[in-house]
């Protein structure tokens, strides 16, 4: 990845050091769309406590319209009450004043230890800084500057074309650790320069978070803070989209928030494998999520995956307990394409260390086929380690 | 606990090592009731995949009576088909023989490895001598030989008073992973010489079950194998029980299989802290179990339990995903005495402090109050440790 690669025209990016988190770096970032016509669009946890930047941002998005995306690690800014709140809203005020846009125009978001109100005196004294370095090739400073126990900072960016018209999509995002998004992931911001009005702009959003980040799980907790963000400066220069570009631009914004949701499944906390869970043959895609997401937040399941061990008794112990329509003799289970239990019975100990040593590799997937109806889904997630428990009994402390 | 406490007139126990467990001990037990009129209950998983011991003890259950019980571990003869199912018959069947009364008088139970066959030759040559070894004073010996990776064994005893004559209610069990029982939990089997009807038994059984195995976890992941059994000799001589008699069972019944449940999460795999999740002011009994359980099996506030840190910002969210109705601003929690948040907000580092340290105890209390209704659970949880991924990740290599 080349930074140069990681440019969107007209939109410029910037990251500092605000002293918001334990550790020093880069913890604030600053995405701005230098066109006063901006369209945008959001989607937020469905956890019913939401952090303060969620519930403004859920405010603000309702205009269609964005100019700016402030964003920190190191502070959630969740559970923080109405101070809480103010410390959001004010960020974005002086934000404003600093660069001259509407406050109404700036969106917010925080990722970090939950309870405690952002420290706005520390932002404040970082804008003039955050604002002198906003730079078109600053993107991979702010994808670092979002993170959190991340190990790597995660991009894509996507070029494709609209009536002869190239356009690019960039996209970044912070993972690790309470990810089970439902809705939307910690956060993720995506800009583009493509010119799209923004009811096309949220459906577009809406297809592609509910097949990529919707179908990814580290460790069954849903965050707080769960943003996505899209901002559409128009510059590509397009006409009207109609039904075709709108599906071009779709296909392209699933490929970067796929790219970047299968980052954060590989980098999640303490994760040393990453796992795609195909559930095929289910009554329908409810119940082939459901299905695959229990196998893919099991505990015992996942430490499995560790010990690269191709135990499929967990894996029909976790299906049997989903509440999937199933018959335990109709189901056939594969890891990667050695086939490990057929009809519901093991295929015996030659087979299973064949699909051991598949699990030896960094990437594999378990297929399960019920053999109950057509739906077929896909969910990703990653074992369960030492590193994990170490990273999460320490977090605070 | 001393062996001879550890009695109930006209039963009688045994254990042997049988070679079915890869370290060698004892892994083959025997209950057995002197008494030809005994009359039995008994609660099974809920789990789809229901191991083969468990179909063939749903079908003989039904008469209401039975005279023994042979348990193994180190294999739990589940996912093993039509082979499986034949082998639980046939090693029934064999006993039968040797002790002269009908398979369909015996029940069956197994835990250990998903997906292989019990081998019935094994408990063949191993059952002279478990018969032999018939002993009133043998349930602690039984309580060892049904036990995976318990570090130890399960037994407990309650002594009570029906119309002027005394009862006994003794009862082992074995857990520590894959434990979220849904009707029962992983093996327990309670025997009493309590006179008691069928019907009155299994609806004692019923109560007792859901307010003790089924307010547990260590996992999160319902067994395959999960089964409580219970054996009612009459010996104690009682009369009719009546409903302050039945009262006066079922409330032994539940101290009996409380206790045993409680040392379950105690002895989770790995577990170093035992919690008790209160939730109060639910709207319902449904929802503070949705509450309770989600907090109890967040990997996330499992981690910080083990890291002994005050991290209450992970409750809020657990309980924010949870489904459960709720409003952010009315939620109090405290550790044990102390309280962290008052109407949804910390209490800050002090009383952060002063929990922290409650959690230093090998056991505390989690209260959380969401003043939304006067509904009140309590689920019992452990943490997640570095013990319990290597347990999982080795338990078959």
């Amino acid at each position: 990845m080349n930074d140069d690669d990681m440019m969107v025209q007209g939109f410029r990016f910037s990251a500092v050091s605000a002293g918001l988190r334990k550790k020093a770096g880069l913890d604030l970032a600053l995405i701005l769309s230098d066109q006063d016509t901006t369209t945008a669009a959001g989607m937020f946890t469905t956890n019913r406590v939401k952090a303060a930047p969620v519930r403004l941002d859920q405010e603000r998005i309702r205009t269609g319209a964005a100019r700016a995306i402030i964003a920190n690690a190191g502070n959630a800014n969740a559970c923080s009450g109405r101070e809480g709140l103010d410390a959001a809203r004010r960020s974005s005020e002086l934000l404003a004043a600093t660069i001259g846009v509407k406050p109404e125009e700036i969106l917010v978001a925080s990722t970090g230890v939950i309870g405690q109100v952002l420290p706005v005196a520390r932002i404040e004294n970082a804008l003039p800084e955050l604002v002198e370095g906003l730079d078109p090739r600053g993107a991979p400073k702010a994808a670092e500057a979002i993170m959190t126990t991340d190990s790597f900072p995660k991009l894509s960016r996507f070029t494709g074309e609209v009536g002869g018209k190239p356009f690019t999509i960039l996209g970044m995002a912070k993972g690790a650790g309470m990810i089970m998004p439902d809705m939307a992931t910690m956060l993720c911001f995506i800009v583009t320069d493509l010119r799209i009005e923004t009811l096309a702009l949220r459906s577009a959003l809406r297809v592609a978070v509910q097949k990529t980040f919707n179908r990814i799980t580290v460790d069954g907790d849903t965050s707080t803070n769960d943003t996505v963000l899209v901002l559409a400066n128009g510059l590509a220069g397009n006409g009207s989209l109609g039904e075709s570009g709108e599906l071009a631009f779709r296909a392209g914004l699933t490929e970067v928030l796929g790219e970047l949701s299968e980052m954060i499944v590989r980098d999640g906390e303490g994760a040393s494998k990453l796992v795609h869970i195909h559930l095929k043959g289910a009554v329908d895609e409810g119940q082939a999520i459901l299905a695959a997401k229990t196998v893919a937040n099991s505990p015992l399941v996942k430490t499995a995956f560790y010990g690269q061990d191709p135990n499929w008794g967990r894996i029909m112990a976790a299906l049997g307990r989903s509440g999937v329509i199933m018959q335990e003799e109709r189901v056939d289970i594969w890891i990667d394409d050695v086939q490990i239990v057929a009809a519901g019975l093991g295929l015996g100990v030659e087979a299973e260390a064949r699909a051991a040593e598949k699990m030896h590799e960094a990437a594999f997937d378990i297929t399960v086929d019920l053999h109950m109806g057509r739906a077929e889904e896909r969910v990703s997630t990653c074992d369960f380690t030492h590193k994990y428990v170490s990273i999460n009994a320490d977090y605070r402390t």
